[in-house]
């Protein structure tokens, strides 16, 4: 290894050591921190965080970058330093052209504004919230300015999230997606809601049985643990140290905490599954927000909601919670898929959940660049929503205000999740190929054939690629609405047919 | 604030930002960490760890000490700025005066010692850790001649802990200890074990009461987690937010979760009492290792160990383990008690506690600077302990392997113990004659009189001031081995008349 290439390795630990600290700090905040706590968690956070740009941003990192790539010396482009030189970069030229002003003003407008939204939506006042939105719209846009002109003024937004994605194929996927979707939640949505549904499903049990899942899909004790906290997330220090948590709902099943527990293992196999010899460098981590939510996804929806997995599970989740005592397989499996139209995304079943993406990619665009003034931001979310979804918001906290994003000015986020869905059936599809007992496997339980393949197509290559390359080697190809619509069709065609 | 000043508080907020997040990665160590985990984490703390001590050391940290100084414009020495310009000072001063190599080179030493230590206990292999302790000794002896000459080579490594303190002040303590130690566990330690000390002591009523009792000292949940670990311990990462842990043996009453919970809670109750105003400062935590021990061993001893708190607890104790159905209340007090002559510190009686640690002061001393060549020193610590508590231990794993002091290249630490001790009567003694209804609170479970009493006179000061000025308040005066002494005797006389 050059001399460069070894000094810009031990610069990138550094670094990514820092931003480790600070997501273990945040774990802590979120999971463990008693309520104290907050006086000066947001202290440290800042101060790790600011350590960590300021090291990265400096001058000799870019040199170090330089002299690295001239000395690699015919590393092939796939190999791990041809990457992570790439890679850093990247990372590197996008860091610096933003003033650390701007980047230091984003950061705090960003903390308050959240807050600012917490207030509003508890007290269902969008007027509260309004000024902040205005204040971080004016941000994004000036951060927008800091990169070349591009085909769309919404792509380097994307770009953070998904690199090297055009917001143009996100738009064609979704044109693609929208009436096809809007057909399925139509035809299949109208039934009343099961009233086991409502449960109730006692926490303890819910735990335990959460814990089952998430170790027979191969979140290994030695590597994993899951907690509870109030909005789950995954989170990991290394390959070898990964963080999940679920919630534990009592009286609503959707929001119970199997379906999250294995959303997070999804996400969470990602992270476990790289290549260890990434840790502690910036290629540690899943590629973009898209393909990690396609993992989350594939787990929760794909695998976790087929009638294979419940034929499995079933027995034992029944014997769990006496409300599905006399519940038969094929009605517990039909209530956890079938459409029904939602005001809220969290909740959004398979079927409605693009919708509700669509809705904001559209709406967050018009409010950067387009003719939505935030004053009438309520009303054509409404208007929107009832044409998309058929259901009016009654008030802005069901409405606009129900999601954190925009007060914590992700913006450029909201599509990777539903790019996420698509391409989680993509890649099924290719994996299926591959492994044609992989639905067989699911119904005993065994689901370590399917990681295999996953961290080997998928997992291992960690952030060295784009999204599109790293999708390339699992034969997926590039991002595809079809085989999605294919398996949504199926799958209310088999339900209305139980 | 004169802008030194501000800037140099600034400065400092960032250095102890760091510093408290190398104390949540470490406390998620031990606490919360999968074992796979540790193949980075020691990476992460290393990274935290250098950033930190780099970011103290540096020249202009040195000048704005001095500026500040410069411009106190007639602050009074006890107000936070002077004081914070004082010991700021002085860590300073004793940072830079040890060769960053050589810093490194102990730091490196230690956690691989450590290791090593491990598995020479495990393997009562006394042997192979010898090569870790000579190289220690080497390096510890190497750091002493990094100060200037003092009345004793063993006064740096004091001060580390106990700053200001004097060997020759120990020594005079402890020589006055001794044999009275000796002479009360002469004269009480000859019973035979009661059988309801080995339980069992089911693992989730310990929990259930240990919260009860951490809650009753004053450990508010808003303020303090309680979790389970190995070797407990006590953190902090801001006034507003420590950490509790403790350890759940079944089958020894002396080493259920009952006593290292107040132990710990002592700690961080101290923490807590801090000013807030001294967090993100080198101020915010206990003022030196013994009065931080005197802390713990007056919450978990004097008050915990006393009749009066046993009468307040006992019946919901008792209620809670049925080994304990037919022990009476001073037959229960008694067992928790009285001597016994034991081979492992950790373990011991009130009583016996302080002729283990007179032994290891005076072997670590004669280790580091006398005659004592390491390959003697089992022999030596054996005979010592057969003169000190009458009873000679078979191997070296209940021997010189037992503590992980020396691994870690903790020399200096091991007297602040016996002195917390000591000052713990002292400061309690103060605090009677102030609050003569202590022991009648405690009967009622009322601890809150006595904590406020504690935080005005001790815990607020945080660091401001040395031990010696801190105890001053509390009006305990110079450290005293005699109101120990007395509460000693009065304790076993007491005993041998139940």
């Amino acid at each position: 290894m050059s001399d460069a290439l070894t000094e810009l390795r031990r610069e990138l630990a550094q670094i990514t050591d820092l931003r480790t600290a600070a997501r273990v700090l945040e774990w802590d905040q979120l999971v463990m921190m008693p309520r104290g706590g907050a006086g000066t968690r947001g202290d440290h956070l800042a101060t790790v965080g600011r350590l960590a740009h300021e090291l990265f941003v400096r001058d000799e990192i870019g040199e170090l970058i330089e002299t690295a790539a001239s000395e690699l010396d015919g590393a092939g482009p796939d190999t791990d330093d041809a990457c992570l030189v790439d890679v850093t970069r990247r990372d590197w030229e996008k860091a610096r052209r933003v003033p650390p002003d701007l980047q230091a003003e984003m950061t705090k407008l960003s903390s308050e504004s959240v807050e600012a939204w917490a207030t509003a939506r508890a007290n269902d006042d969008y007027a509260s919230f309004r000024p902040w939105l205005d204040r971080t719209l004016e941000l994004k846009r000036r951060y927008v300015a800091c990169f070349p002109p591009s085909d769309d003024p919404y792509d380097p937004l994307l770009d953070d999230f998904e690199r090297g994605m055009q917001t143009e194929e996100v738009r064609r996927v979704f044109e693609r997606l929208e009436p096809a979707l809007r057909e399925l939640v139509e035809a299949n949505g109208q039934e009343e809601d099961e009233p086991f549904l409502t449960g109730p499903y006692p926490e303890s049990v819910q735990h335990d049985l959460s814990v089952v899942v998430a170790r027979a899909l191969g979140a290994a004790e030695e590597f994993f643990r899951l907690d509870s906290t109030v909005h789950p997330f995954c989170t990991s220090f290394s390959t070898q140290d990964v963080r999940l948590t679920t919630r534990y709902a009592q009286d609503d099943l959707h929001a119970s905490s199997i379906f999250s527990t294995m959303h997070e293992a999804g996400h969470g196999l990602y992270e476990h599954g790289g290549d260890a010899a990434l840790d502690r460098t910036p290629l540690a981590t899943g590629c973009s927000s898209a393909l990690h939510e396609s993992q989350s996804r594939l787990w929760e929806n794909v695998i976790g909601r087929s009638l294979e997995f419940w034929r499995w599970f079933y027995p034992q989740f029944r014997d769990g919670f006496a409300v599905l005592e006399d519940v038969p397989l094929e009605t517990f499996h039909r209530a956890i898929n079938r459409p029904r139209p939602s005001l809220i995304r969290v909740d959004a079943d398979e079927t409605t959940y693009g919708l509700h993406i669509i809705l904001r990619f559209g709406l967050e665009q018009e409010l950067l660049f387009g003719d939505l003034d935030t004053k009438d931001l309520p009303e054509r979310w409404n208007d929107r929503m009832e044409k998309l979804v058929g259901i009016r918001p009654p008030d802005d906290r069901r409405g606009c205000l129900q999601d954190v994003h925009w007060g914590a000015g992700l913006f450029g986020y909201f599509p990777t999740y539903q790019l996420g869905n698509v391409l989680s059936v993509q890649i099924w599809e290719r994996l299926l190929a591959d492994v044609p007992a992989a639905y067989a496997q699911i119904e005993e339980g065994s689901f370590g054939e399917i990681y295999e393949w996953l961290r080997d197509r998928l997992y291992r290559h960690g952030r060295k690629f784009t999204p599109t390359e790293t999708i390339l080697p699992s034969r997926a190809g590039p991002i595809d609405p079809e085989p999605y619509l294919r398996y949504l069709a199926d799958k209310n065609a088999s339900l209305a047919a139980a």
